[in-house]
C-alpha cells in the first residue's frame, strides 16, 4: 500500500492518525500543498480530483476520501476497531463523523479558503478554480461555533463521541476543532464536556503525528 | 424502527430507496418541509438538528444522517447488501457516496437554497437561519456541471458506479442527478455512459417511491 499524505492539512491528518491508532505502518509519501504538489501532472494521474489523502491498495484500488481509507483499513485489519463492532455502534460512528464533517469541517474550510489571500482563486479543493466568496467566510464563522456546542452536548456523561470507546468519529471531530486555530476559533472553556474529550485526544499519541 | 421521511426532498428519498431495496418494510412517518413540520416542537425533540431523514432503531439509536441509516441496516439485515461484502467494495461505495454527496448533493442543494425565494432566509438545512448568497448558488451551478462529467467517466465500461452491482453509491449519485432538474439541470445527452446509467436506474421500483 501507498499513503500520500501531506503534513500540514486536516484531511490527511486524518488517515494519518487512523492508521497510527490502527498500529499500521504504511509507505509514506508527502504531497507539498504549499508546492501546489497537488495540482501536478505527476499527482493528477494519481487523484484527478487533486487532494490528499489517498490510499492505495493492495488491490490496486485508489480510496480518495477519508471515508473509504478508514473503511477499508478497518474491514481489511479488523483488530483495534475504529468503526465499531455491532450495528448500533457502526452507525453511530458513521453518524458523528458526518456530523463532524458537514457541521465542523465544512464551515473551517469555508472560512479559511474564502477569506486567506494565499487562497484566492483557490476557494475549494480540487482541479477547478472557484473565486473567494466573503459572506461564506462570515457564514463558516457563525457555523463553527454552533458545531462547539453540539459537540458538547454530545459529549455530555460520555468520554468519547459516541461513547466509551475512541473511535474515528473522534477523529474527525478532533481534527477538524483543532483545525479551527487557523481561524481564530478554539472551544470556549465553558463548554466543559467538550474542552475536556479535547485534552483526553490531544494527549494521545497519535495526535501528535 | 420508526422511519421519517419526506416525499418531496431528496435526503430522505435516499434512505427511502435503501430501505425498498433492502426489501425491508418500516413503519414510516411523513414530515412535511413544505409545511416547515420539521422545525415544529414535536419534530425538534425527535431531531434538533430539524433534518430528515431519520431512523429510530430497535436499540433506540436516533440515526439522523444517511450514512448511518444505511450501515446500520445493512448490518443488520445482511441479505440484498447495498454496502459491498469485501474491503474493496466497501471502501469504492463509501467513496463514490461521499464523492456523489460533496461533488453532487451539495452542489444542487447550494444552487436551491440561495436563489429559490421561497428559501429566504434558510440557505442551509438545521435549525439556525442562515441569508442567501447569491454567488453561491452561481458556483454551484458550475459545480453541477462539473460533477456530470465526473460521473461519466467513473461509469466509462460499468454498469453501476463501483462496477457490477447497484449499490448505496448508485441511491445516492441518482437521487442528487435527479433532483439536479430543480435548478434546470440534467446530465448532457453527450455524456452517454452516465444518461444510460440513469436510465439503468430510473427503471428499478424504488425510483419510483
Amino acid at each position: 500500500m501507498i499513503f500520500y499524505d501531506c503534513a500540514t492539512a486536516p484531511s490527511p491528518r486524518r488517515a494519518r492518525m487512523f492508521i497510527a491508532e490502527k498500529g499500521l505502518e504504511i509507505e509514506t509519501r508527502q504531497i507539498s500543498i504549499a508546492d501546489r504538489e497537488q495540482l501536478s501532472d505527476a499527482f493528477l494521474a494519481i487523484n484527478p480530483r487533486a487532494t490528499v489523502p489517498v490510499l492505495v491498495t493492495d488491490e490496486g484500488d485508489t480510496l480518495t476520501e477519508n471515508v473509504a481509507i478508514a473503511t477499508y483499513l478497518d474491514a481489511r485489519f479488523p483488530d483495534r476497531p475504529l468503526l465499531g463492532t455491532t450495528p448500533s455502534e457502526e452507525a453511530q460512528i458513521m453518524m458523528w463523523s458526518a456530523i463532524a464533517e458537514g457541521q465542523g469541517g465544512a464551515p473551517v474550510a469555508e472560512t479559511l479558503r474564502n477569506s486567506n489571500p494565499a487562497m484566492k482563486g483557490r476557494a475549494l479543493p480540487g482541479p477547478a478554480n472557484f473565486e473567494q466568496i466573503p459572506e461564506l467566510a462570515n457564514r463558516g464563522l457563525a457555523r463553527v461555533k454552533l458545531f462547539f456546542g453540539t459537540l458538547d452536548r454530545q459529549l455530555q456523561g460520555r468520554d468519547f463521541l459516541t461513547g466509551d470507546n475512541f473511535t474515528y468519529a473522534d477523529i474527525t471531530a478532533f481534527v477538524f476543532v483543532d483545525f479551527a486555530r487557523i481561524i481564530k476559533q478554539r472551544i470556549p472553556e465553558e463548554l466543559t464536556a467538550a474542552t475536556d474529550w479535547y485534552a483526553r485526544i490531544k494527549a494521545r499519541p497519535s495526535a501528535g503525528l
